[in-house]
């Protein structure tokens, strides 16, 4: 990660100056998506010179990665499942991920991933990356499931739909629900993805 | 709709040119997005001047509602469904979907409704419009459950992730998955959505 250069020899102010365009940055990218921002953009919302931006960040690209840290990794939302205990595992993961991302500034960073995904394949190669190392990982290694892979994109279908829905289009109903509406309704889901049969039919009812 | 000019008083030559116009808006709008997207650009691809482009469909707003014209509409899906029963209609609605959508030429309009709805308002409202209109309304009029709008998100929400992660981002294994494994994988939740329990997490596990 280039993004380095700003967590060394970090002097005071500097902190101030990177914090401002990583927000100016991620403001960016959820709205126009990762194609139309730019580095004079960003700089200019940010208050500074795009040098600047390339010094902290080094490129477009690492200063993308930077602005869509996530609040809780996929990782952690997880094992917060999993220590919850097998049956509460869907549950758990569908109120972790809503609780991380519905304060309105940590939203933003959703959308601008989601909204970058969707324009430009260097986003969502990253995204993709993203989900095969903190995801896809740790539910091959934990559940001991048969296909695990498929069952990981399978709940990040779901993900990324209900972000969307919600948080985009915001389609009522939908967009208004409680956490507590949405555990109900879309938990049984993420559980039977992770560890239900996904063969023949058999829950068909 | 303004595209009525283009349906009546046709001559021959006048529907190629017309064809041709709807082929390379929807290419567009899948490649860039509605905003990105213009009527000089389209006009270009289709070999004709831009005047013709808006003699045809009015503006940029109808070109884009004429471009993305459903191969199956959501109300179609809906009936096949409740014709074949009301324990098939998970499995029947996620199998029309897909294969409505499988072939190249129909994808490509489903990525250029998802992709300007991501980054534009007037793509985005137009799709709640065309679900509101086509989806809302048939499933609360003909399964009589409660709670009909907030289903008919849900199923939403699990198909637009669907087609997200399997044809932009293209996630393995999803994006290979064959149809029959997806209907058996997602048919019970899209099942769940619209006739099962939804709250308490009743059907946890």
């Amino acid at each position: 990660m280039s993004a380095a250069q700003g967590k060394t020899g970090r002097r005071p102010g500097e902190s101030g100056a990177r914090e401002a365009i990583l927000a100016a940055a991620t403001a960016a990218f959820a709205e126009a998506g990762y194609d139309r921002a730019t580095i004079r953009g960003i700089a200019t919302a940010a208050g500074v010179d795009p040098a600047l931006v390339l010094h902290y960040f080094g490129s477009k690209k690492d200063l993308f990665e930077a602005a869509l840290e996530l609040p809780v990794s996929p990782r952690q939302i997880f094992e917060r499942g999993v220590v919850a205990g097998p049956d509460q595992l869907g549950a758990v993961i569908v109120r972790t991920f809503l609780e991380a991302w519905e304060p309105p500034e940590t939203r933003v960073r959703l959308m601008a991933m989601l909204r970058s995904a969707m324009t430009n394949d260097t986003a969502m190669a990253m995204i993709r990356d993203l989900l095969v190392r903190e995801v896809f990982g740790p539910i091959t290694q934990t559940l001991g499931v048969p296909d695990a892979p498929l069952r990981a994109t399978l709940v990040g279908s779901q993900f990324v739909g209900l972000a969307i829905i919600r948080y985009i289009g915001r389609l009522e109903p939908l967009a208004s629900a409680s956490i507590d509406d949405l555990v109900s309704a879309i938990g049984p889901t993420v559980q039977r993805y992770l560890t239900g049969e996904l063969g023949g039919g058999t829950q068909g009812g």
